[in-house]
C-alpha cells in the first residue's frame, strides 16, 4: 500500500502569495529557529515534521489580513503565522496516522517514517509548541483563541471520522464539519492578522468572517477537485474521499439529483458495502450537473466572504484578500474546463 | 487480548489527600462544567474521557503547594488543577492507543470504546481545552508553563517509545525519560500551586524542585511495583513493563548485578528476542538485592525533595508535602514486605 495524502505539487493561491516572499522567508527562518526549542532527542523528528514545503495558506492569511503586509514582515505576524502553521502541521501528522497515508508532499509521512506511536506524540509536541509560541504575546488572547480553534478543528475531524461510511450525512452535517475542520483555522488566521495590526474590533470581526467563508469555499473546492481535478495538477489521486467513505458535497448533490431508485446503490458504495464505481459516478455527475450544483455553493461562500469586506474598501488587506477570492474562482473554472 | 493499563484500585497518597476533599469536590464540579465547552457532537466522548475516578495526584500537588490549602478551595488553584489533570488525561488517552490497552480503571479505554482515530483526536481536544483553560488566567504564564511542560512530557514518551526493546538504555537515559514523562508534570503542578498563591520566587522555585524530585521518586516506585507489587493492591498485572520491553530501573540494576556471562540472556528477553522469564528474573532480583538497590535511589530522590523544602519550615505547604514523602516511604516498605 502506498497511499498518498498529498503531493503538494500545486499552490492554489500561488499568484497572490508571490508578494509575500519576504514574509514567508521570515516565517521559514522563524520556524527553523523553533527546532532548538524541542528536546535534543526529538529535534530531528520535529525538524522533519516542520516541513517548509507546504502551501502555507494559513500563514498567508495571517500576513494578508495584517494591515502592513506590504512593508517589512511584522514580527508579531510572523509568530502568529508560525502558530497557525504548527497547529495545521500537527493536525496533518495526526491525520496521516489515521488515514494510514504513507506519502505527503512526495516524502514519507511522519507516521510512516517514525511509526504511529511516535507520530501521535510528535503531533502532540507540535501542538504544545504552537501554544507555547502563542503564550509569547503580551496578553492571553492569542493563546485563548488558538487553543479554542484547535479544539474545534479536532471536533470537526472527530465528527467526520464518526460519520465516515454513514449514509446519514446531511448538507447541514457537511457544512458543520468543514466549518470546524477547515474554516475555523482560516478564520482564526485572518482574525490574528487583523487583531495584531491594532485595527478596530468591527474590522477584525469582518476580516475573521471573510476567513471563515473563504475556508468553507476552499474546502468545497478541495472536495470538488477530488472528483473533477487533474491528478497531476492537484497532486493527489482522484476519488480518495469517495473510496474512504467520506460523504462530501459532490456526493451529496449527486445523491439529491439521482432518481430515488438509484440512490440506494450510491449509499452502498459510500458505506463501503459495495466497491465504489468512480467512472460511472463521474459520468452521472456530468449528466446531472453535479459540478454546477457544487460550484454554485462555492460561489455563494466566496460572495459571503467578499461581502464581509464590503464596508472596508480602503483598508490595505481588502484588495489582497479579494484577490484570493478571484484566484479561487479561476481555480474552479479550471476544474470545469478539464477535458 | 484484554490488556489492562491500570485499574486504579489503590490511591498511593490516599491518607494525605483525605484533607483535600472539598478541593477535589470543587475540581470535580469544575471539570464537569468543562464538558459544556466541547462541541455538542463530541461532548459525550469528552465526558467519558474526563474521568473523575483517577488518583488525582497532580491536582493534589497543585492544592497542597498552595499556601491556603486548608481553607476554601481557591478558584485559581481549582482551574490550575483542572489544567494539569486534563493534560494528564490527554496523555493517558494517547498512551492507551499506543499500548493497545483495552481497560483502564476497570472500564474500556477511549481507544477501545471510540476507536483509535477518534481517540487521537479526543486526546488533542483535551490538550486544547487544557490550554484554553490555562489562557483564562490574567497573564500568559500558566499557558507558557503548561504548554512547555506538555511538550516535555511528549518528548519523554517519544524517547521511551524509541528506546523500547533496545539494549542500549543507560541509567542516565532512564532518569532523563522519567524526568520528562513524569517528573515534569509533578514539577509544574507544584510550581502552579505555589505561584498562584502569590509567594516569593525563591519559594516557588523550591516547591517546584520538590515536585520534580517527588515525581522521579514516584516513577521509580511505580517501576519497582511492576516487579514487586501486589497485583490486587497496585491494580495491574505485574511484569507488564518487562513484557513490553521497557527498560526500567529494576532491570537496569539487575543487569548491573548479574555476572557478565548472564547479561546477554536478560538483554535478549528485554529486546523481545526471547520470551521474558518473569519468575526466574524475580528470583534473581531477590538473590542479588535488586530491590534494595532501586529502593536506595527512591530514597535519594525523596531526600532531595525534602531538602528542597528545608529552608521553608514555617510555610503551610511544607508539612503537607513532607507527608507525601512519608507516605511514599511507607508504600515502598509495603512492597519490600510482600510475602
Amino acid at each position: 500500500m502506498n497511499r498518498v495524502a498529498s503531493t503538494g505539487s500545486s499552490s492554489t493561491f500561488g499568484s497572490v502569495f508571490a508578494g509575500l516572499k519576504p514574509h514567508m522567508a521570515a516565517l521559514d527562518a522563524f520556524l527553523r529557529e523553533q527546532i532548538e526549542a524541542f528536546e535534543p532527542e526529538i529535534r530531528d523528528m520535529a525538524d522533519y515534521c516542520i516541513d517548509t514545503s507546504g502551501k502555507r495558506i494559513r500563514p498567508a492569511l495571517v500576513f494578508l489580513s495584517g494591515t502592513n503586509s506590504d512593508g517589512e514582515p511584522n514580527p508579531d505576524l510572523v509568530r502568529a503565522a508560525a502558530v497557525v502553521e504548527l497547529v495545521h502541521l500537527a493536525t496533518l501528522v495526526h491525520d496521516d496516522i489515521m488515514d494510514q497515508a504513507d506519502l505527503r508532499r512526495n516524502r514519507e509521512t511522519a507516521a510512516r517514517k517514525f511509526g504511529p506511536t511516535a507520530a501521535v506524540l510528535l503531533g502532540d509536541a507540535l501542538f504544545s509548541h504552537a501554544l507555547h509560541l502563542a503564550a509569547q504575546f503580551p496578553t492571553t488572547e492569542v493563546c485563548e483563541t488558538v487553543s479554542e480553534s484547535t479544539r474545534k478543528v479536532c471536533a470537526g475531524e472527530i465528527v467526520q471520522t464518526m460519520r465516515r461510511g454513514s449514509d446519514r450525512v446531511t448538507r447541514d452535517d457537511y457544512w458543520r464539519i468543514i466549518d470546524l475542520k477547515t474554516a475555523e483555522l482560516f478564520r482564526v488566521s485572518c482574525f490574528l492578522g487583523a487583531r495584531l495590526s491594532g485595527v478596530s474590533d468591527t474590522y477584525v470581526a469582518d476580516v475573521a468572517r471573510f476567513g471563515r467563508h473563504l475556508g468553507i469555499a476552499y474546502q468545497i473546492y478541495d472536495d470538488l477537485a477530488d472528483f473533477f481535478g487533474d491528478e497531476q495538477r492537484i497532486g493527489k489521486t482522484l476519488g480518495t474521499d469517495f473510496a474512504s467513505g467520506k460523504l462530501t458535497l459532490p456526493l451529496l448533490v449527486l445523491h439529491e439529483k439521482l432518481p430515488s431508485a438509484d440512490r440506494a446503490g450510491l449509499i452502498e458504495e459510500i458505506c463501503g458495502r459495495r466497491a465504489g464505481d468512480m467512472p460511472s459516478r463521474l459520468r452521472q455527475m456530468a449528466e446531472l450537473g453535479v459540478f454546477e450544483g457544487v460550484e454554485a455553493e462555492v460561489q455563494r461562500e466566496i460572495e459571503s466572504a467578499e461581502e464581509a469586506l464590503d464596508p472596508w474598501p480602503d483598508e490595505a488587506p481588502t484588495p489582497l484578500l479579494g484577490e484570493l477570492c478571484g484566484v479561487l474562482r479561476v481555480q474552479i473554472g479550471a476544474l470545469r474546463s478539464r477535458p
